[in-house]
């Protein structure tokens, strides 16, 4: 499939509106279905399969894979371990969503491991599951930590980078997002506080963030758009409803019509 | 249960709607929720059950059995080979919805084993995945064949029923869908491009067929029923609606309202 | 964490508000989204984790252990009665939404044995459901019994609690519902039967009782108010809805916005 062009959010946008990557997801129980909508919404294909048996040929008609492990177990673990050792075979970008990686032995550990094995490694999280993966690098981590400040996560995001070639980019989660390369990083401020109210949003800009980063080298450029894109969309849909029910239709709505008007009047974002 | 009065869509839909058929279903973890909404907005209780334990009760009190295998693993295909021994016993109508066959030998093989064990077999897929199936009876499939042409995929579908003959009717979906059974076939023109950007439609379409099936032997017309129903639901439910998102709301609305009015004024559908 | 002020609806709403208490769920795969995004909605944080290697860490973090048995199998009961001996330990409420209890042996004797493990108890399901498990008291249930009155399901609650000191509550659904504990009991007039339409509004009914119930000895108490807000929120969110999808989304804007006037001007509950 030829490169994506990533210059502008409207540019990357059509890009994946005309080509419908392939995005790969192996996911949590809560979020899949409107993970799979997102994805949709967004112009790209989604591909929920986790069954040993098809994992190789799964893998070889997607253009990026997408793990989160919300609702993790023995044997899913199994099946994210194998889909990254293809995905590496394809040089396909793998994005590493540590939903609740902190709050137990088990998601810490895995996140980190899986981490380790991808070769092309994104890794979305918030402060507190970013600083819970610092001991890839660094001390140790406080295990849960909600009240993680942006300054301590964006440390712990840079010093994972800095000590670990695989990792391409992180992207840190919060009112203001931030997008870390080796060499570079930007915050973001669009979004909502309303986002926080319905559950699957930051898995859903992972997912996002797979569709983006297919069919191109330029990860740091492909996360900016990515981020961008889900905050705005968020921004704007929340100007167009009442709660979160109504809330999450209209983020959809927006996913699938954002206009390169809307962007050029709402989009803001910062180099660090 | 009595039988259900077949001969026109609004008929069928009061007699549905009166009845509230119990539709079993094992399908694919991306859908479930939205399939249950599906069959409740229609006027069918949805019952999702996979336990082998518990599946010959679960049969037992069941008027379909719906089988999905958009997330198959080696553990799901027990429980779905166990249901259809039960269901056949029953002599009860069987939904098979082939996600994704062609896409892995897993799904192909599989659909074809758990189509060739359903005595009273009803298959709904798109182009592709019915040219997938179509090695039970001819030459082996090309595989993942999105450019399937209608002409191709009818012809895989009749030869498909005229060499098997458990099974009874084949729905194929896309711009314009097809019912054909062993001596007629007809094709349905309503529906919206927008139903291809919501995850789940087309399994809705297999488990309200499922509903449409239950309590009748007239498989060809409930199928012609259901594809008219969820055709022109969705296709009202558009022009509500500002995307994938309000449209998803103002489809389960319109399963819910349908009235015999929209029916008359806007059905398209032709035998062949 | 300090306790809730379970005085009133109001008082109750706004506790849970400020402190956004965490309900761990192990339910079924239909309403794992939607019972996320209702925690959400009411105030409260939803926690879904069924790893045995982690369950004692999560329920160290949690309040209150929701458990649904809508899609039941082996491996999930081992994690359900992992988690109830953790929340044993921590003295936390347990509440059990028996779904489809009466339909199968596999959940009748699940549902019985989970409850006889919770210490403390607190029950939610249809007539039919609180028929079935009232084997655990008083003669067999006459298994799936959907036309069970209001005053047999009643007495069977009363025995329950009566001969099993860790039952604390039981609340019984349907056009009227009913709030049972060792001493008293109410009925709760709010709702509308569109409710009835959408799957998960029970089980959201449960994971929102746990919610009422962390922080608090009054369990009675709190799973009035629990049922209040519901059928009020139920009730407003009709009024705003053309159908079950259009429900839906009003229902959890409604869940986010609730104010004291609409409490006042709406509330219909009387003692027994």
């Amino acid at each position: 499939m030829k490169q994506v062009n990533t210059d502008t959010l409207w540019s990357h946008l059509n890009s994946i509106r005309e080509q419908g990557p392939l995005v790969h997801n192996i996911t949590n129980s809560v979020v899949t279905n409107f993970t799979a909508n997102a994805l949709l919404a967004t112009g790209a294909s989604p591909l929920m399969a986790h069954a040993p048996e098809e994992l190789e040929e799964i893998v070889s008609i997607s253009d990026c894979l997408v793990i989160n492990i919300g609702t993790l177990d023995a044997k899913q673990i199994l099946s994210m371990e194998k889909a990254i050792q293809f995905a590496n075979q394809k040089n396909n970008p793998i994005i590493i969503d540590p939903v609740g990686a902190g709050a137990s032995k088990l998601r810490t550990e895995t996140a980190i491991k899986l981490i380790q094995q991808s070769n092309n490694c994104i890794i979305k999280g918030n402060g507190s599951e970013i600083m819970s993966l610092a001991s890839l690098a660094m001390t140790p981590s406080k295990g849960v930590d909600s009240t993680a400040t942006s300054n301590e996560a964006l440390t712990a995001a840079q010093n994972l980078i800095h000590e670990n070639n695989n990792i391409k980019v992180i992207i840190i989660t919060g009112e203001t997002d931030y997008v870390i390369s080796n060499s570079q990083s930007s915050s973001h401020s669009n979004g909502h506080c309303i986002m926080s109210k319905v559950t699957g949003m930051g898995c859903s800009l992972a997912a996002i963030t797979g569709a983006f980063c297919s069919n191109t080298n330029d990860y740091f450029k492909a996360s900016q758009n990515a981020v961008n894109f889900v905050g705005l969309c968020g921004e704007l849909a929340n100007e167009k409803s009442n709660g979160p029910g109504s809330f999450t239709i209209s983020f959809f709505d927006q996913l699938h019509n954002l206009t390169d008007q809307e962007i050029n009047n709402n989009l803001r974002f910062n180099k660090c």
